[in-house]
């Protein structure tokens, strides 16, 4: 366990939140000993003996599904990149409250399981049914109000529009079984979504006919969306388009009059990643990147930039920012309606030219 | 403005809150200066030549009505009761935070005015629409996390189906124009259900084919349903069967071996108060109280005991306890679930007799 942690920067033992420093940006698959780990709880011991995958609510036949039963129905393997909703938001200003994660609250990985939707077909799921509710394992008392009374487990629903795709219930990374703090033995992956949504330690599914409002999706992990001028709150799902850097670190000294390669990772939802820009005048003026591999569905693209750096010593703000095939792109400023979340306007970053 | 204070217990003057003290209960209408108060801003300052009420959304034709021209609409006058989600939270062990209500936050009243179904008859209601989003002209800042960004407005919806019923928008109470704190110049009236969704100072509604989760239905004014044993944050809508005890009040003496005549009032939501029962031994045994009018519908209904005290002296604790005629009545404990609302578990009142 300790060489899993020496690669990671601890944001938080209890529960465990680690991070890997983003600057380390190097293979196109995060390996497994370097992904971030966000829990909520303690993570829990599971034996896989005693360990059974609930599934019940509007279906026609409630299933409890062992891990061998799990491991052999049919597998697939995708690549999907996972990114915290609350991933940059040491870089907010103010500061706000929430795990203090730099930029590294994200990766990359080959994820092996069973399609959640070939599990609920096997449920045979009933015509009304609307959302899959995802259980994990992880259990305890939330601390701050509004919050419900007790013990909860961790959960989150997906509509079944959503199931019916590509989630998948992964019990592999990178080609690993899960470790116990990646899931072990099973997690849901949500590709395109945050990572909130991608339940570890999952034990159960409800199908339900109605809308779930748990608690990490309307106290936790939602946000105000404006409607009509008013706020309504609304789950966090996909993730934004975003591109970072991780070369140069925040206050690198580069030297003058030279080419310096600028680096990066660039990662969408629904749409892939169609260009990366990068500016050295905090934003003034823009050029465009190299995209350095092409597009894998659901996974990051690299990018690279040769900034010829400037004669006069002087400080200096790189931004990168990046725009998905279908147009969107990064705000200039945050939006307050985000909350503590959601973390995509533009981040420069400072360096000194010598 | 004094004179109608005057009667009431403040909770609270910016915003302005205020209570009956319920001991005074007497006359089946609440007098409109005895009617408990509850602003979340300060109270609008409307110009009434200047006001509107917009009706758009999901409508065939939008609408901007004058006073006049709702006056001039098909009334009707209604009787409803109206208790505040939060009345008797200063009951509650261990203290809560939020306004202090003692048991006086609720009233009943006549409820003049226009139904909303009528109004959005005349916007022409799409096929798709689902709710009707409820505005207030009150605005201001939130305070506590987690919050919406800016001021928000006062906001509540309310179901289509509910619409249709009997939702009423009231320029009138008990024959009397509305007064500014009680929603001068148009408030909604939504007959059994807690106070929150009868929405004051009304100058918007939107006609939405999504469910609103606004501040005032899901940080605020909700509760914790267990959904297959996980807690699901639900708007707070009908008011739950409850019996207040008027007199005696809390503490007092009472002679021995004598008839004392316990009074109070009883509400419900759905279905009538059908029994009101009565315990002088903190709920040990119980014995039924005559109950003083017939039933009105959305109305409370006051009803009395004669409790024949015992010869010697000593403390008693009496508690009342209704049921409506669908069966439903008060638990015995408290449910943390409900938080700091929808408070009708068996509340004793403590008195000597001497």
């Amino acid at each position: 366990m300790k060489a899993e942690t020496d690669c990671l920067i601890s944001r938080g033992e209890e529960p465990l939140n680690l991070e890997m420093p983003f600057s380390n940006l190097g293979s196109f698959l995060t390996p497994n000993e370097s992904f971030y780990v966000r829990c909520h709880f303690p993570v829990p011991e599971i034996q896989i003996q005693d360990w059974r995958l609930q599934v019940h609510g509007s279906v026609g036949e409630s299933l409890e599904l062992s891990y061998e039963e799990l491991r052999q129905m049919p597998s697939r393997t995708i690549t999907a990149t996972i990114e915290c909703a609350g991933n940059g938001r040491s870089l907010l200003e103010p500061k706000v409250e929430g795990v203090a994660w730099g930029m590294g609250a994200v990766g990359n990985a080959n994820w092996t399981g069973v399609l959640l939707s070939d599990v609920l077909d096997r449920a045979v799921v009933k015509g009304d049914a609307l959302e899959a509710i995802l259980q994990g394992a992880d259990q305890g008392p939330i601390k701050e109000p509004p919050r419900p009374p007790g013990e909860i487990h961790y959960a989150r629903s997906v509509p079944l529009g959503k199931t019916t795709g590509d989630v998948l219930l992964a019990w592999s990374m990178n080609g690993e079984p899960l470790t116990p703090r990646h899931g072990f033995p099973l997690r849901a992956v949500v590709p395109g979504w945050f990572g909130m949504a991608s339940v570890k330690w999952l034990q159960r599914i409800v199908v339900t006919n109605e809308p779930f409002h748990g608690y990490y999706q309307s106290i936790d992990y939602a946000y105000w969306e404006q409607r009509e001028g008013m706020p309504d709150l609304t789950p966090l799902r996909e993730m934004q388009v975003k591109a970072q850097i991780a070369r140069p670190a925040a206050g690198e000294v580069i030297s003058a009059r030279t080419e310096y390669r600028v680096y990066g990772a660039a990662w969408a939802a629904a749409d892939e990643v169609a260009k990366v820009e990068v500016s050295s005048d905090g934003g003034a003026t823009w050029a465009p990147a190299q995209l350095l591999n092409a597009p894998v569905k659901n996974a990051w693209r690299f990018w690279a930039f040769l900034w010829k750096t400037p004669a006069e010593p002087g400080n200096h703000a790189l931004v990168a920012r990046a725009t998905d095939a279908a147009g969107r792109t990064q705000p200039r400023e945050r939006l307050a309606e985000y909350g503590t979340y959601m973390i995509n306007h533009w981040v420069p970053v400072e360096v000194q030219v010598r």
